[in-house]
């Protein structure tokens, strides 16, 4: 280890800003997934992981921030789409905690449930909402891995303040997911 | 949201490369243990969170990442010791899984038992070896809270081939912990 050692930073692909309508409200649910969904669909073009994910404003239905899964381009196991929608979020609304006074209530939409990295870092995110799209028995099913997710998750995130709902327009995330092994994806942690 | 989203840089503090010997072989347990301490210490003193982490080749026993909590300077709730000594360390040896071929063993020694979120993170890190200071009870006895980590953790890193050892030099942790609440220092998510 050397003095060379860098501050780590994850970029956000290029294409990102064309998919995305800054300008849109995202208005209903079935809008906010179909986000986090399109942004999972275009990844697997880039050639990224099959994962898309947003955080909104609860208020006006404004997008705060998004991300894709980063894993490969990023070289870190952290720069999952959940983790990277909070971390862009909560450097946009300059706190650590999306919970803070002032803030907007913050819902965070994702194309597929979190995995045990994921649920952890939005247990401490302050969001106020979780929805999610497949299934972890859909993205096991593929050969994914998720990791040892507290099977009371959903309670866990209840009691800390957090709704959740999921199987969210299941079905046309998970044929993003299935598209993706199809191409031949890196399956992670399989 | 705009298009002046930048990527997420998590800094080091400047003091960091001050405080690492970088030249030293850490050859004992106890050695490397007490530089995660040392360096969870100096971040109290600098004001920043009571938690510091390196990673450590196992083979010749080198330092090749360290991080310390810097949750309320990065303004991020990512950014615990271990997740950012995780990715230095990937990143340093330019690797999204530190278990890639090629790589040295990889061991992550932190001066308490991680939380939730840097328990998955160490899940999908690939470290082959996990050592903490104080305990979880340790942690939550300040006021802390570690989140719903899984009970079955330990049993959950050994199957997934990362040895655990806790309580190594826990007098010790424990100590700077009880500084940082001595003097006055925030706690998170209580």
């Amino acid at each position: 280890m050397t003095r060379r050692h860098q501050p780590v930073c994850i970029e956000q692909p290029d294409w990102l800003f064309d998919v995305l309508d800054l300008q849109r409200v995202y208005i209903t649910q079935q809008q906010r997934m179909a986000l986090a969904i399109k942004l999972s669909a275009h990844n697997v073009k880039q050639g990224g992981g099959p994962f898309g994910a947003c955080v909104f404003d609860m208020q006006d239905h404004t997008l705060i921030a998004a991300g894709v899964n980063r894993v490969e381009q990023a070289g870190l196991s952290v720069a999952h789409a959940e983790m990277i929608a909070l971390m862009q979020a909560q450097r946009h609304l300059q706190s650590w905690t999306l919970d803070a006074e002032g803030l907007p209530d913050c819902e965070l939409v994702t194309s597929s449930e979190p995995c045990v990295q994921c649920f952890g870092g939005i247990y401490w995110s302050g969001i106020k909402q979780l929805v999610c799209g497949a299934y972890k028995s859909d993205v096991m099913g593929l050969g994914f891995d998720e990791g040892p997710r507290p099977d009371d998750w959903i309670d866990s995130l209840l009691k800390r303040g957090v709704a959740v709902k999921t199987g969210i327009m299941r079905d046309a995330a998970v044929e993003v997911l299935h598209r993706y092994k199809d191409a031949g994806g890196l399956i992670y942690n399989p």
